[in-house]
């Protein structure tokens, strides 16, 4: 049984730190930031682990953990990890999690502002958006969100899944690191921009895919 | 057996009406527009059917088929069509393929642009693409594009696919047809613009997937 | 004493036509496009003149007039478009009146997008709006958008000028050009899709500045 | 004869101070920032005081000069300041210069982005790119940048002016401020990238209206 110190996310982290302990038996202890600092001196290994699949992927335990850190951190802690997701990568030294999540992010971003476009444009032209997605769905426009989404967007719900304040944290996160590495991101910062639009709207805590309630405004 | 005027494009027609033949053991004759507009007069039934899963889709009989036209005039097509789709669907009365199609094409240029800012992202920030999709690739960033376009992507390769030429005349039509409906397409229009800086580099026959080339030159 | 033949649009057109009258003493007829057709074949010259200056600028016959044709056809109009412009020029053979025009709508597209961001910008900050006006509209952000219309923006009043359903015609024909000359215009072409927002709040004929409204909505 | 403890900015700084004492006859004493946070320990009254008009504007004593602080403080500084600037405003307590200062580069990034997209046009268009300016530039689509950089652009001249590297920190604290106020900057964070684009091809240091040399490219 290995010692965890486990340093999550309230709504994320609660859930993870749970399959640790039931799905994997181990003793975990859900650390601070303060705490998690103190251990490291006591020769802790620390990877960066961030994960995407939302509420629900934490709560069934079938996240995507994209790892940062030594391989054989790594090695030691992947049986744990194992524990809440379904899919684990080493993306590279520390840092490398965050930086692949950043990735993630930016291709949902954009994603999401296209098949919002698409609905909307779809709904504007009288067509029955489930029989539409239904066809294009396995298609070269198709996505996990398409899958996912398009039915709580064309019944305009929207009071679940990643918020829209996590979403532009985490677009403001990929802004700066771009400035730093150079690279170009005109749609992201773009869609960045729409979602406070979504923000001013009272949709803060909105999923995602809340963009297309903008169009509809 | 029944007797199919078929009218298509080129590169995407001569696949289908021989899928039509040798699949479906069908008559087909090819039609050009002109001749089309003199069948109809002879009591032939019309329906619009556009595609979607490029070249290699209509070369393998497993397109994606959005049929407009009336419920009678599909049942009689559509064992037709089988021939070289994997998926059909009718839409509605004539017109209602037209605008699927334009979905497609809508929800695809936004996914692009965000596929692409991700990878160009990625590579600045010096990750191993092909880890990176792996990992990211079964979650909320997933899309046919990121599984079918990744790999030539991060090579630099668009000599193949859905030419920028045809997704920039298929954008004119949406937005055309946006201004009609009064859907808002703010990205679309957008990224119309950055596949004309394509074109400008040479690329009117690169594929979609090349708005990457334009973040990285 | 010249015949005119005068060709020009309803509320611009009128004013226009009465300064040549009154102001240069001419007998004008404002022929219908039909009309104008026909005279062509009796040996008119013809010249493409587009107007800048707005509704205020006909009544006041101090319009911005960009002419394009032929050098002697010209001559002969200068002194009867003195009438009702304060600035005239021959851009180059016929067209290049309608290509100058478009150059000005693409660079006020920006322009008031720019001033419209910062005086929502302004506003959310808390400051006075006329006070920052009067100090930065003599520097590098100055511009006659900035100049004349940023009292009637802060106001929220839009019920006046140059109509939202004409500036989209006009940047319809702009983004139709630059396809075909190549011209990028990436955001001319968002610009035109945030009037179309500005249309679907009902403000077809509110005046350009009313990209404001957009944002504050 | 007032004791000035005076905080600027290298190239813009030095002119300025440089007015202070030769223009206005006083004893400046150019300060650190570090020096400049004991001094205020010693009763000195601060404002803050940034300024528009770039490099030329500092050198020739016209700047403008966007003032947040005390009403009495201003007061005392007014005739100092004059010596540099062609115009000063309070615009309101401390930091309203500054918020100030950000309307301006706001209102500027939507402008030149519009006029480059504008002589971008033209010049794929076949027109006299100066023969366009000096109609247009006096009626609704004419600004400062309009006026005072077309020559440069039109020739491909960027060595100078405000350069880019600056521009984009300002816009980078623009859109930082709009995350707390709430103002949505749509086209200043896309212009932002598109800046970006421009320091990717070796313009760290160009003019702002170096936009063009992005579209040409």
């Amino acid at each position: 049984m290995a010692s965890v110190a486990f340093l999550g996310l309230g709504v994320m982290g609660y859930p993870m730190a749970g399959h640790l302990r039931n799905k994997g038996g181990h003793d975990v202890t859900v650390y601070t930031r303060e705490l998690a600092e103190k251990a490291q001196v006591r020769g802790f290994s620390f990877l960066d682990a961030p994960v995407s699949g939302g509420q629900a992927g934490a709560e069934n335990g079938i996240l995507t953990v994209m790892v940062g850190g030594e391989q054989k951190a790594f090695e030691q802690a992947k049986p744990l990890i194992d524990a809440y997701a379904r899919m684990v990568g080493l993306m590279g030294p520390a840092g490398s999690g965050q930086l692949t999540k950043m990735i993630n992010q930016i291709c949902i971003a954009g994603l999401v502002q296209g098949l919002a476009e698409g609905i909307h444009f779809g709904k504007k032209a009288g067509l029955d958006i489930e029989k539409v997605i239904e066809v294009i769905s396995k298609g070269a426009a198709g996505s996990w969100q398409m899958e996912n989404r398009h039915k709580t967007m064309n019944a305009g719900k929207y009071d679940f899944g990643f918020a829209v304040d996590w979403m532009r944290k985490d677009l403001g996160i990929c802004l700066a690191e771009a400035d730093r590495n150079g690279a170009k991101l005109p749609v992201t910062a773009l869609v960045d921009q729409f979602y406070k639009d979504v923000q001013g709207m009272g949709g803060k805590r909105w999923d995602t895919s809340s963009l297309l309630a903008r169009l509809e405004k």
